[in-house]
């Protein structure tokens, strides 16, 4: 006998969020990082450490060349571009806040430009990101929000041990 | 004239990723996060703070709080429950590193038990989470996880200040 009942799809096989959500998510994330390097005082940015760990320009450096490599190499699918980008990441001479908050800017308005150039079916393509890090597009793209929510989290504890308040962390406005 | 080309969906309109997806990219944190409670000294966890923050132990209270109450609060709209289990977030008496581990251990298999049973048209409601957040439930789930990569992060500094190598970021196996 034929069971003829609509069948209710189980929860695994619906979407989560689209791409426009995710989309939303990030650059929320982004502002609020944003916040947090504006709140960062010039005079500690480059050399205040907890832990023998970086400063935060480097993290901060981190950040955006991972996100300007991440979103160039996800729309294009060319990681050559992206690993010139990343390799920002090494760059070890010292930057003003300005000039920080100047390549975000640019690497926000880079992420708006090139996410409607994404394929539609990119999301789920596997492929080596970098060059080097094997996954699958969307995972790619969660790691860099992940790795610039770890690296701010860890700016906060820097912040709170120079004295000052952090942005909250629920505005993403 | 009528345009019969086959159109391309925009980007912005397809699913980004999977409610599996998302689950097992949840219990990927949860397994880093947990791997960062267990490489915490139990002498310092309930004590050691920089900048006046709280001590580990509170931080890793507020995940399971978090967590508990927000995958019950998903999975049956019923947000009391979920408030109780929030509500051990305010817990002030010390705690043990197992007594952290063996709540932590139960939650994950809450969430593996409670996320099949998420009706399949609920990410996209809105709704109060924990009876105080208005947003849409993709979202509120998001900030679960974000909220513990933020206060993992910052783990990360007090391991780091306690002259501990933390376990790897990139690792979530």
């Amino acid at each position: 006998m034929e069971n003829t009942a609509v069948k209710t799809p189980p929860v695994t096989s619906v979407p989560f969020m689209s791409a426009a959500e995710l989309l939303d998510t990030w650059q929320g994330h982004r502002r609020l990082s944003r916040r947090v390097l504006e709140a960062f005082p010039e005079d500690q940015l480059t050399t205040f450490s907890i832990g023998g760990m970086r400063p935060y320009s480097q993290l901060a450096i981190e950040m955006i060349a991972l996100a300007a490599g991440g979103i160039e190499g996800v729309a294009t699918s060319n990681w050559d571009a992206a690993g010139r980008l990343f390799a920002l990441n090494g760059r070890e001479t010292p930057v003003t806040r300005q000039e920080l908050l100047d390549l975000w800017d640019q690497i926000t308005e880079q992420i708006n430009t090139l996410w409607p150039q994404i394929p539609a079916t990119r999301f789920h393509e596997k492929e080596m990101a970098f060059g080097q890090y094997e996954g699958v597009i969307y995972s790619s793209i969660l790691y860099l929000i992940d790795n610039e929510i770890h690296h701010r989290g860890q700016g906060y504890v820097y912040l709170r041990a120079l004295g000052i308040e952090p942005p909250p962390f629920w505005d993403r406005q």
